[in-house]
């Protein structure tokens, strides 16, 4: 998971530090590392990346001061290939005929197929992000016009790729055909935008204007948006319905559904497929399962309540893994409140299980606190698939859901019961068509065609 | 406000990683620096400070390292004197008599007029913290044992302080005989633990044993707890019921009330008070109004909802207040959620109003996002006087119900109703008799004999 | 001007610190950035790099924890490019064929050629650096083995290189056929050496074998040294003088000259050639000009002194060119002792005259101090022409011997009389054949067939 | 050792970044921590101090940007104590009747006396420094002016102090009554200075006016200089002879001698006394014998030659004491020039053996370079006896003329020949009358009445 943010002002005025107040409101889609490209008076591409969080590797008031009216920046979720700076986004290149900068969100399922052919060709890659075989396979086609060779160059990829970029002085946004992951455009006075997620927008001031249509290339220049389409015929479309249960931020829209509402109406559907009449209180794994056990409490009757204080400065502060903090566990992050615990029932929501571990421990936790009975309740169906579209899934032998089935699990994490809603409930709470949205990670149906390890250019 | 944290192993057992994680749960009472102190083997006091959150301030693994048995520490909280190190605590004094170590929270009301007085007999004081009067107290007592000498001292106080202190090898704890601040007692194993709040035990696995009592000194040394009085006679008790209206964490409990117990209980009694029965929805200031506005949510009937989204990165980013951060204003921090707001009668709960600025923006953005109208609803009296006693409110001018009765703090704000509880509320939802909560913030009742400027030694 | 070291041990034993500290012997070639690249257990390679001097840009205890036993190093000199980390060397490429890492002393002549040809090929330069053309040549012969691709790499390339490189888990040197710069061989037990000067094998306590001949090409493996030929036929040597006159440290040997020796020769002409009978005392420029002042002193009979005493924490502090102190000028560094200048007729001698700015300075102080005349000596002949092969010199119009005659120059700087050695008296001093030695910064006579702008590949 | 510096302007303008280019001078008088304490424009004193070169412990930029006129400064050198930053200068104190800065060159040989007396009086100590007890002084006669208060404090003392202090807006410089240390003063237009040495006197642009005598006050003010005398008689001067010989920088003027001049006659003088005709060169130790070598060769006729090289990063750079560093040794700082040592018969001269093993090293490298013979010549006498006046001597046994006769030193650290001057020689060099310079660490004849334990106050 990534996200990235552009920003072109018409008449040429500063816009950097809305690309930096941008990648503040999207942190949450990543933490690794943070950058901003940016075209300078004399048309060339400048970028400054640093590892962490956004203002700790960037300078807000250094970008507030530099004239430049067309930036692009990004930030970058920790995966296994490690934190090294090399990888830190945007990429540029700089050739004779000009400069570009690149940000992506996603994860190009046939990159490593397309780098081995452009090295023998004699191309030297410099990061280890799939990132940058767009850029090379642009300056195999150095005898195009760059937006063409842009243009061109979508063709030969497959997988997932929401993009931002500066071509030529213009920003440049293209998302692929299946349209995995989230972009949409926004503007403010003289200022057009695309963002990862209509959050970023709100923090900016900007209106909230359309998504990028899957498929669609949109170039932003001094007379205004011109839409292109990518070559290639997508069958169906894949939009990712775990931005819905858990990534993207509460505020956003994204395809015209509040995720906040989709997250509330999840809670109610899982109400309804797995009632727990008898307990005395809902409460919400903080803070992933607090929205939708609101629709759960909503739907069931129950009463909401907080019955686990997370510390609030757990993130902002770092704990050395000790001996001692080992021993201490959960109790670090989380404190339960005795005197609503005690004797009672309780349903515990959240948004997924991945490995099971921190699922446990919570139960652990309350049932230690004096809990009768724990019932859990999980707002998605369960994930036996990994991810290979840009979200950081654990192998197959880790994710609890592909080795048990759900009373192995329930026995597992110690839960009285254990629950999950249906696939179908949750297409209807999004609310899209149900041709739209990837679910890959429940089902396993990953989009036609992929995987392939040969490609002909 | 500051909280403070003590750890005495009877076997001498390392004790110093606890201390550090205690003030990591204490971490909400103070940001601007941490420190901890404690008796190395050969019986000296060392210290360790830094400005910033305890994760900057301290470094964990160096603690976790040091082979003490006995330690104290301390968060600060910002206030006016300026964030400089030399004010950090725990404050040491070493002399030929050997060496002390001294943590507070509170506030000393006589401390100038002690100051004036040790100084004109030739004290140099080295900070600016009313603390350090202490250490001069017991320097000038230098034929005295040093216990007999701070326990003397104790007599010369007025005010708030709740201690905790290292004096010839033991840990000793001591409490204002009116009971300003919290502090409790816990234990491990052979860990004895003292902290500001219950959570910080919680968080190191210690047990809850008792609060330490108004004027009581608890000394713990190897054959355990040993218990003082303070030989000032307090007419009455004062225990701030600030703490619970919005300064200790939820998940504590103060004199055996849980903090989130009380706060529900405040959101039942302000539906009571001040109902507000046509209204579509109800909200909570986040994050200092979620828990009395879902008890207002559950005694009014009205369905409980979050309609703003805090940046949950604020706070751990700190972001320039540049020029087009300030036009963006409360942007930055909140995102109202359009879908669940337009249109609709919103009661938004928060814990009190002091400037009444944050309550201003507030109103002012959910109802640029589409509100019919909009309520406010005050779990607390009106905050009218100045805390002398540890609480760092500002001056009465800039107390807005010092200046406004409540309809003109209505329109001031603009919001279409305004109303809050009564003290009486605010007794009845804390539960412990009425002569036993400090209301002076509310009601103007200081302490007896306090604010004298000359002091008798 | 760059500094390079490297050092592979044939029993694998960890190598890594003696780059670290080849690297501290060679600082004064390089203060912009420091880098070091290694393999790996893997057969990967690694590196490091980082901006200012060596102990700031590296972590010496890092290197010295990882066991491997080949390795290169690299200091760089700041030129007008700028200081940026991307243009630290080592710079290394991966591909499928294995990675490679080099460090480059010295300046590719038509490297601006040769990047235009392969951008038009589609290669992606990421860095400023000329040298970064050797890894595309050799990434563009991805059918060959790479120590092939590398040496029909290098028949491409003019001007002038020093290479250290990693290929195929061998240590590789190469010097251009002209012999510019540098490059000797060391051994100590069964770690091998290369560095730019003889004092850096002193420093790690390897003993001298030879130098790499102008045009060799030295492949270091388990089976020890193994020498080729670049396959380009040079007309002439062109070893550069000034590294003589003023670039090496004067304990390293050259060609089998002492540079120490060479420069008291250099004063020894200089006494001869322009003489200063009347003067009292002679004294150095600290510290260019010091062991050429001693060769004058001693050929004169005139007595050494030193008059001007540096700071010797300049270049340690970092002072601000506040107004203050550019006030204050020169003063900031130097300290005339007046004791010993007042009433005195001076000879001041330098290595050479740039801007002339320095010189000038220098002699208003001294004046100032109360000499009664001063005589300025420089120990090479007048700098007129801009170096192409790796020196840092200012353009022509900035030299100031480009624009003035030695008489109009003497009265621009304000010394009573100034005089330089000749081209011929220079060469003698060396030592060398007349035909081994670059003069082209004092006689504008460049090396043939230069400065093309096409390519052939 | 430590450096201080003041500076007072007449009217008011700005003085720090003067007072921060003094220390800067000043900086081979410590290099543990500097600081600056000023008035500020409100009558307060304010102090900033950090650890560390001058440039890393001081921001040059902030103190040019204060609108001070009257600052002092302190640059203190690593002792036992360790280098804490409590023990930093300057110091303050502040108290109802004003606040009072002080820096401190020297040692108070009774400072541990006067310091159990003021704790059992109720003092609090701070700092480990001795400095502190003079502040205690003062505030213990709180009754009294306070300039009065620091002139009787001074009454007390025993042992070297040469101070700086702001003491109610004026600049106060005292020197004990036996004139250990240095302390001149200078002025410049409107600022008048005071300094350790000259050379800082010369940096700011400052003339020389004169030394502060022994047993003196001199009080600045907007009406300019004002001298008192210290209450107390000295039998005899003691003026250091080890800043002419080794510790104060060359271009430094002591007491109306130059320390160039005095240290080349120490030269000529070691020439006399121990000759060492049939020797082909004589050398420095760098840096500490290269002037007092120039004058040996003078008076000798021997060349005078540079035969080590001293990496001039040595000291900018820290290289850490690994295993492999410790192997190298000596070689890390130092290179022979093997052309000049081979075969060759040659004289070092150095200012002192202390320890006696930098001398043995240098020894073994010029032998191991082919000298066929060593001969050290030492420009003092022998260094027999600790220093209690402020010089960081070891302790006895670990002073190798302590514990050795002549002959077994030169066997000790094998020299062919080894010799040094005598006091009387020394006397004579300086040209200071006998009676004024103290020799203590040579002949053991301390000061009378030293090392009282006990006080009268």
């Amino acid at each position: 998971m990534c996200g990235i943010f552009g920003a072109f002002s018409t008449k040429g005025g500063p816009v950097l530090e809305d690309v930096y107040l941008g990648l503040y409101a999207l942190q949450h889609r990543g933490q690794e590392s943070a950058g901003v490209a940016w075209i300078n008076s004399g048309g060339n591409v400048h970028a400054l990346k640093g590892t962490g969080l956004v203002h700790l590797a960037l300078n807000q008031q250094q970008l507030a001061s530099i004239n430049s009216g067309c930036g692009i920046g990004h930030v970058r979720y920790s995966t296994a290939g490690g934190s090294e700076l090399t990888n830190a986004q945007p990429l540029t290149a700089t050739s004779s005929r000009g400069a570009v900068a690149i940000a992506h969100n996603g994860n190009l399922t046939n990159a490593p197929a397309i780098q081995n052919y452009l090295e023998s060709r004699g191309a030297i890659f410099q990061s280890k992000t799939d990132t940058e075989v767009i850029l090379h396979l642009m300056a195999h086609q150095s005898h195009k016009k760059r937006l063409d060779a842009f243009v061109d160059s979508l063709r030969k990829l497959q997988g997932a790729y929401s993009l931002a970029l500066i071509i030529d002085n213009r920003l440049v946004a293209a998302r692929d055909p299946w349209g995995f992951r989230p972009l949409v455009i926004g503007k403010r006075d003289d200022v057009y935008y695309i963002a990862s997620e209509s959050c970023a927008l709100d923090l900016v001031g900007g209106e909230f204007i359309r998504d990028v249509e899957p498929g669609e290339i949109v170039v932003i220049g001094e007379k205004g948006i011109q839409s292109l389409r990518i070559p290639v015929k997508a069958p169906e479309k894949f939009t990712c319905s775990f931005e819905f249960v858990y990534f993207a931020r509460p505020d956003s829209v994204i395809h015209g559904r509040s995720v906040y509402e989709v997250r509330k109406a999840l809670g109610r559907k899982l109400a309804e497929r797995a009632p727990c009449p008898d307990a005395d209180l809902v409460t919400g794994m903080p803070d992933s399962g607090t929205i939708a056990a609101m629709g759960f409490a909503e739907a069931s009757g129950l009463p909401y309540e907080k019955v686990v204080v997370r510390n609030r400065y757990v993130g902002r502060t770092f704990i050395e893994p000790t001996q001692r903090v080992r021993e201490l566990g959960v109790r670090i992050k989380l404190n339960p409140i005795r005197e609503m615990i005690k004797d009672k029932k309780i349903v515990i929501v959240d948004d997924s299980i991945v490995r099971g571990t921190t699922c446990q421990r919570m139960i652990a936790m309350i049932k230690e606190a004096g809990a009768k009975e724990v019932h859990v309740r999980i707002s998605s169906p369960p994930v036996r698939f990994p991810c290979y579209y840009g979200i950081d899934t654990p192998t197959r032998e880790e994710l609890a859901a592909a080795r048990m089935d759900i009373k192995q699990l329930e026995k597992q994490v110690e839960a009285d019961t254990l629950d999950y809603i249906t696939e179908k409930d949750l297409i209807e709470a999004i609310g899209l068509p149900v041709s739209h949205s990837c679910t890959a990670c429940f089902s396993g149906s990953y989009m036609e065609g992929d995987h392939s390890d040969e490609m002909e250019l």
